[in-house]
């Protein structure tokens, strides 16, 4: 794609409800596909080969990290317990010139952090959502108690975010800085896009949506309600073409996903239930796709290979992240 | 390499003293080399050029992690304010049975953690030590507040631990299960284990040193004084190989990277103060290089691509990490 | 009191099980005493006219706490969670000395704790325990989510842990340093104690149980097992008195206010299903008792105005708090 | 007083400047009077005699707290690292329903909190605050390090905060229902209300001076600026009154006890400078004292027994209380 396409309208998405999530979720599960005691979901379809391939993506060398930075100017609130990065000094250069060291023979700084896992740029554990009381390949709540989740945690596969990305850059192709909060995602635009971009979209891919949402905040100079506001988002509508493509992961530059307020208030994370709970495909949320993007834009490439491995807290629902994209 | 050479004695490394750390130190500082303003130090070498070829090295499509779990049955005593990581729910299962969430239309987990950023495989940002008051590039403590490092932080240079990775598999080149606590590493037995394996040291390669101490604390089943207590590790006499190859960052399976107790008691910290604080050499702890190295040992590849991001936490003087090694 | 008086045997308790368990629940439950919706307890007992009486106990103004300090070298091992607390600086000397906040023109210092709210000198909640899935009151575990607990939480009573504060001194009465790990304490041995001490305990009352085992890991000059490990403690045959007499709490020197090892396997947490869950009893654990008991040794005055208000933190399930007795 | 004085004017002060403030801080400077080692400052005043006299103004044993509860939903922005407190469950009545705790034979909640110390209602230690690189008695910015306050820390006072409580309630003295922000408050003023209240201020005594500044945050519904925006308050002027009488300690219903914006720019924190840090007396912040105040008007008794003990948080420099009126 070497010219904006200029899509003149807002997207839009066939109208859905309870008994549409439930079919798509029913259609597309994949419980029980790679046994009963998988915990991986579609990231079984990125194997080594899709690695060995993806490896050869690279071209320049270039590096981009896909990440936001984690501190106290982050996107979050504190709602639901949400809040931004925490981090402390357990010793700094104060000590050092309070000679607070000199006993040691070591000059040294150290610090720690509290997060919530899934307060940034973030990977979304299996077990992170349940539908019906349950979660993916059908564990029921009693997995995931104060200790952790017993399945589908984080660290069961923390590894395995690696493989070959591809780039959809939905403001791109619609000709506008950034879809609307409110705007829903399909498959038909996805399709069209990655069809005006001149990639194919394989299996076992990891699939970056971008939709701009984050950089209409970074365009305000403020966070203001990008987490827990209307967003932009996929529609459950996008789950034909995520599914039957057999995609290893999704991510996204918004804060849940789906579209947002949802599309369906009585399940109201639908795409969630769908993709995550059903599917057994990882999302991504708050990625930045911004300075990617400008370098797909430039040479017509969106496909690179992406590495972006969890942190192996044992029993996570979820995991900050640094994915890079190597090109 | 494919049979053990058996090294029969112990390591051993000429004596080493404050005149001698403060000549290497001298030797091989970087300072300036890249700008008054650098905060990347020897991750300068390992550009774009350095990662196209690495990418090549990609052949299977195995991935490995060399990452321990974060949890709290980590190596931490809680000794200098380092606990292991304490992982709370905000979210659970027994949420969903309790019907909390149930006005909400959703069902779903959170979760959050205290960690500090060293308490397990980690990186130490060039901002982790000083010497005479000095961090790398010259600056002075007053730059690491209890807001955070203003500079040399790990989220200056978080994408860039992207490159050659080569492993030095000691243990298998001594002929032994592990290296003995104590037991230092110079320039000779780097090169002598290299030339064993066959593999050649170039600038900006990622090098992972393996001395077996994690792979003995496994063995026997418990942490003990696996951090903090006595243990293999880098000499000040590895610095020549290190520097004048240029390497871009050097890993270690031990928690501290020098040989412990400390060469020159005076200056608890030398290899630190020689690599990290003079030569810019970002080093790597706690690093799991065993099933790497069982890999390696079985086709006599012990190079790969190395991806290794740092999580971006502004202003933090170390990172939690989960490195991957592509074959 | 003013002699030891020297009693020779170990203490003992009759047998126990699970009927005996249930009968003392059943016979001693105060649920609907108060109401359907209170959410106090027996501490319903020490009402204004307590409180009034107990401030004309004060003599000649002596202050004791009844607080161990709250540090990272407190008793916890990190088991089930419960870490020591993590004290750490958000501004300190060293960001004064670094001129780090010379812009603000002030010079100041500012700290943050992470503790498990039972790591230290504690009261436990009326919904820190339940038996056959009840709190006090009848309240089912739904009520106690991951966003705290809507009953029986301690910020509900907070500022009622005022009134007469009576100490049962036991090793004292003993003629013994300390009772040895298991031993019972029985309703036999409280009155005779008491007796001994020539003090009367009333409705509304505060007991202090000391048992010596806080003195034994003092002595030993190091924590040990005193968290987790045998202890003596309250029998589940300890209930007549306290429930008889109308005590409004109970405290005691020791980490789990009762034996242990549990007198009756099959309810580890026997006494406190009879006295918290059952009887509205809020019990203090981890109370330093042995200041104190060395002046109403002195002077034979075994009663005291006791003030110990809980941190209302919103929903918890108990407080750390700094005792005081005024005599 | 039985009835309201309805001052007609706003409540003013004389200039103030960095002179004015240096001559209150050398003439009310007690470095020295308790000896060299003193950690303790004015709290020296209130002794056993003090507490004798203060239990004996207990008459109906009315008790009232003057802390606000420690939630997320506190008055702090999370400027400047101080957010409000987070209460996490290590285990709840979720994990009691999806039979987590089955194994140990006992159903349980436990939690825990991260919080500032100084988040909401608490005592400003004598570490709290340096002017010139000193803090009381003298001590430097090398005593406060990561590692906390080797001086002044709170745990060493943490049960002295008991004694003769005394209300100046303001607002009502002023026939107003609070100060308006930026009012100042001076020894003039205070020994007015104190006056028309027909009580006298003692040495020992801890004055709660009540602002009607959390009254207003209350009657809006909302913190909005309630900590960190202008704010009724302390004047340096204030200090005659407080030092000559030898107050224990003095305790307000603002965030920062001064006047605010700060009297003197060039010395922002002029009040702690004058009475924390030279004059040693601990400073109450966010003190709850409209119950308590509308108990006084009742009645005309405007002093009761005051109960604030600290938390004993080694090294600390500040500490949550939940302080108590007993009438």
């Amino acid at each position: 794609m070497d010219e904006r396409v200029g899509v003149q309208e807002r997207f839009s998405a066939p109208p859905a409800d309870p008994d549409v999530v439930e079919q798509l979720a029913a259609k597309y599960s994949t419980w029980g596909r790679w046994g009963e005691h998988d915990e991986a979901g579609t990231l079984n379809e990125a194997g080594r080969e899709q690695v060995g391939q993806a490896a050869a993506l690279v071209r320049d060398g270039a590096v981009f990290s896909l990440s936001l930075n984690f501190d106290a100017n982050g996107p979050q609130s504190g709602e639901f317990g949400r809040v931004n990065p925490i981090h402390t000094m357990l010793q700094d250069g104060g000590d050092i010139l309070a000679g607070a060291q000199r006993h040691l023979n070591m000059e040294y700084t150290d610090d720690a952090v509290y997060m919530p896992l899934q307060c940034g740029t973030q990977w979304d554990a299996l077990s992170h959502s349940f539908y019906r009381q349950k979660m993916y390949n059908g564990h029921g709540p009693e997995r995931v108690t104060s200790a952790g989740a017993e399945k589908n945690s984080i660290d069961k596969v923390a590894s395995r975010f690696v493989g070959r990305g591809v780039l959809a850059d939905l403001p791109r192709y619609a000709g506008r800085p950034w879809l609307d909060p409110g705007e829903p995602i399909t498959s038909e635009v996805l399709a069209d896009c990655l069809a005006a971009q001149r990639v194919e979209l394989r299996p076992g891919d990891f699939l970056m949506v971008r939709t701009g949402h984050l950089a209409a905040a970074r365009a305000r100079g403020a966070w203001g309600d990008y987490v827990g506001g209307s967003s932009p988002g996929l529609s459950v509508h996008a789950a034909p073409l995520l599914c039957e493509t057999r995609v290893a992961a999704v991510a996204i530059d918004t804060w849940t996903t789906e579209v947002w307020p949802a599309e369906v208030p009585a399940i109201r994370t639908s795409v969630h239930v769908i993709l995550l709970v059903h599917a057994g495909i990882h999302l991504g949320e708050m990625f930045d796709l911004d300075a990617l993007a400008e370098a797909c834009a430039v040479d017509g490439r969106f496909e690179f290979l992406f590495v972006a491995p969890a942190l192996p807290i044992t029993g996570a629902v979820g995991s900050p992240v640094n994915p890079l994209a190597l090109r």
